[in-house]
């Protein structure tokens, strides 16, 4: 078998990563690194144009063609900029066209000689899944959850509707009898809805693996889950043996400031972060004056992630800049506030350094992101299509001098921070743990071999029924029987 | 607060702990002895006559007084052994009165000056809980499970009973129709049998707390549950986030042998241990024969933990003594078979140790941990109330000479040790934790504030029935009034 032993004596071995792009690569790349870095031999599967993915130091990547040339991407992505609340760039039409793609790359993979020890992919897009299971390799998934509670499905693991909040619903674990009818509604469209989303897959699954099978159930394969949430920010809810609670992966990578940024963050009124995450490209020129209306108002700094020309009028205050070291601007003691799309990476970056927010969530899970953190008293959320200057600065701040947000954060990021062990040592624990047993079989619930009938116990159910059904008839029929003996009985007497 | 910082700067403050007696002082030992190293003031609440609760290096020990004296105790123990299938010694009544005469320590805690920031407990019997309760302390529990599920109603986690097998039945989390039939009805069962078990607590609960409140409802308080279960010996099951298994927590906790073993466990054909736990304190003549018989057709040595005069006709290969060190005799190379009443703890050791098992289950939770061993291929069960010579020799035969026994255990040891944290480690992490940050608020599930029919979501369905129903009965209204006015339209013309 294809594994050696590093010059540490410690395990190493092969391990294929099919990431998604955008912001899903940020925690796939520093699980990815730090395998590399500990001596497994690493290898990235990327396609020629890229949002984020890229090569890295600690791993060797696998480029594959695409079909179409970065100025179709450009126009899908600009396209996608057009209607605010729709950014689904990172997980729009184009991960398909790669899945397409990926498909074709596996037939290479199946020629390289050198054999996989598992498969590192975000599961939402079930490429690496279905090459996975192809190749006959364990896989590990690592995400942040999907929409219509596939993983959960394919994990077997329950959801109740009356305290598990739906995806999109923007509801609490505490709902009233109107969230929880909306809640349950919405559970019981879910495998209506995971058709819908996974409709296309199923048909390239049962193609490409040449058997009757679809994603759900390509996914129950699967030997660990590594779930990008923690309890902090997620409401508590089941989970099975082979998910593993990994949020705020990357709060502990961290480098250096720029020199340059030195007089923006070394204010004696502090800073404030402005970020939107990586889909957002453009933001709407009237928007962007609604903004820095606000921030002309206030006394603190303002370091703001802008990909276009710094507007005329933007007043001295704010520094605008096509990059930011976001996790290490929030990670400075001068950070006042973090105002963010609400997207997972960013929320669990200001959880790590306990910078409250204000939230303005874009579309995805970032209106649920948004909800479990405003319930945490950490934050408050404003709605970007009707944002106005005064909704923002009065948001603003109240997180920045209402001292509630910020000792609520502190007691928040305390509780985040403190774990047995790091997520992204558990992360890479978990993946050399598959790599090392071919799987984790031990941990899978044996949920896979009822079908929902028997899951329910239905049948169990209705042969009780039954013999209480029959129970009673008998007993009316006894009694019947024995009243019209007794009343004859009389008749004769 | 009455916390201090410790010479090495670590957090430390003070842990109360109410163990229970026998096997289930083990576990809290070893985390007691583990936090007091760590500077930690730890206070062991134990009774004056105990079976294995004892004074330790690192923790201080507050004795209580019993309104019975040993002869008592010894008779009752004597009594429990009469019965075989009935040592039940551990659990048994005796802790009941345990319980009584721990309210009234509990005033004497109350006018001690000193604030404990835990409680360390065993649920199972809810004397440190109530006392928790009382004091307005959070808690942390250790246990291996509560018969009646009680433990899975206060975390309010679901246990499907279609995969997830009930204490006392045998069962495996693979299920036939009528299992399955059996597992429910059990299921079914569960809270009347906690009611049964647990009426007399909640008496108590009632009177020592001063208000309207039951022992789930006090055992639903607690911050933390350390489960001593492992999913290589468990079945994959849905836990809770505020649930942490600690399964194998005294695997690593070895001494060297006595010197006087030596020459029982060096001998070339190996070594079988036998043990049947704490509480069987007297095997009867005739199945000490039983194993007598069978020992002399074997090649090898065989250590017997037996408390009473050696027999005499017993063989030169079996050395009896009244204690053995069981961990440290089963991490030895020359162990070869583990004869076990299946008790948790002695499993732990030998999976820990990878030697297969003889397994001869006696009551409690051990015929369940023996189906669970022997479902996984690392041993064999035998019932100990019909046991023969000739069936003890095959089953030793077949777990020491058929290699897949010792192969099987092998590859089940190595997942069990194969963990991101040593469980002692991660107990001893959580109980700080708890000390730390006064509880764990934020990994407790919102099912405490449903009751059961707003948890199914009964209410939900019933409206969505209702409204379905409304529809259907309109639609059919409509229908035969339009049919009406059609059929009148016709006849008129």
């Amino acid at each position: 078998f294809s594994t050696w032993k590093s010059h540490t004596g410690a395990y190493v071995g092969k391990l294929l990563v099919v990431p998604m792009d955008g912001s899903h690569w940020v925690g796939m790349k520093a699980i990815s690194q730090e395998m590399g870095r500990r001596g497994h031999r690493v290898t990235v599967v990327m396609p020629e144009i890229t949002i984020l993915i890229g090569p890295g130091e600690h791993y060797e990547t696998l480029i594959y063609p695409l079909p179409f040339d970065k100025a179709f991407v450009d126009f899908i992505m600009s396209k996608n900029e057009d209607v605010l609340g729709k950014y689904d760039g990172e997980d729009g039409g184009k991960d398909f066209v790669y899945s397409i793609a990926l498909m074709w790359i596996t037939l290479k993979l199946l020629l390289i000689p050198q054999r996989f020890d598992a498969v590192l992919t975000d599961p939402m897009v079930p490429t690496g899944s279905l090459i996975a299971r192809k190749l006959g390799i364990p896989t590990v998934n690592l995400l942040r959850g999907i929409p219509c509670f596939l993983d959960m499905q394919s994990t077997g693991c329950p959801s109740p509707p009356s305290y598990v909040p739906r995806f999109f619903t923007g509801l609490t674990d505490k709902m009233d009898f109107k969230q929880r009818v909306i809640n349950t509604l919405v559970s019981a469209l879910e495998p209506l809805l995971c058709r819908l989303i996974y409709w296309r897959f199923d048909q390239i699954a049962k193609e490409f693996l040449e058997e009757d099978v679809g994603v759900a159930e390509v996914l129950s394969d699967s030997a660990i889950w590594l779930h990008r949430i923690d309890f902090t920010m997620e409401f508590p809810r089941p989970f099975m043996p082979n998910m593993v609670p990994v949020g705020g992966i990357n709060c502990n990578v961290r480098n250096p400031l720029p020199e340059d940024l030195e007089p923006w963050v070394s204010g004696k009124q502090g800073f404030v972060v402005f970020t939107l995450g990586t889909s957002m490209k453009k933001m709407p020129d009237e928007i962007t004056q609604v903004f820095l209306e606000a921030f002309r108002q206030i006394p603190q700094k303002v370091i703001w992630r802008y990909s276009e020309v710094a507007p005329d009028n933007t007043p001295e205050n704010v520094k605008m800049m096509s990059w930011v070291p976001q996790n290490d601007l929030l990670a400075h003691p001068g950070a006042r506030a973090f105002i963010t799309h609400a997207g997972s990476h960013g929320l669990f970056e200001g959880l790590c350094h306990a910078v409250p927010m204000v939230m303005v969530p874009i579309g995805g899970d970032q209106p649920d992101n948004a909800a479990r953190m405003a319930s945490r008293g950490v934050g408050v959320v404003l709605d970007i299509s009707s944002i106005t200057a005064e909704d923002l600065l009065q948001g603003l701040n109240e997180v920045i001098n209402d001292t509630r947000y910020k000792e609520n954060m502190k007691r928040l990021s305390a509780l985040h921070r403190d774990r047995p062990i790091d997520p992204l040592d558990l992360s890479v624990y978990w993946t050399e743990f598959v790599m090392r047993h071919k799987g984790a079989k031990h941990l899978k619930a044996a949920v896979h071999d009822l079908n929902w009938f028997q899951y329910f116990c239905l049948d169990v159910i209705a042969l009780l029924a039954t013999i209480v059904l029959v129970f009673i008839v008998l007993t009316a029929k006894c009694l019947k029987f024995c009243c019209r003996k007794l009343s004859r009985k009389r008749k004769q007497d």
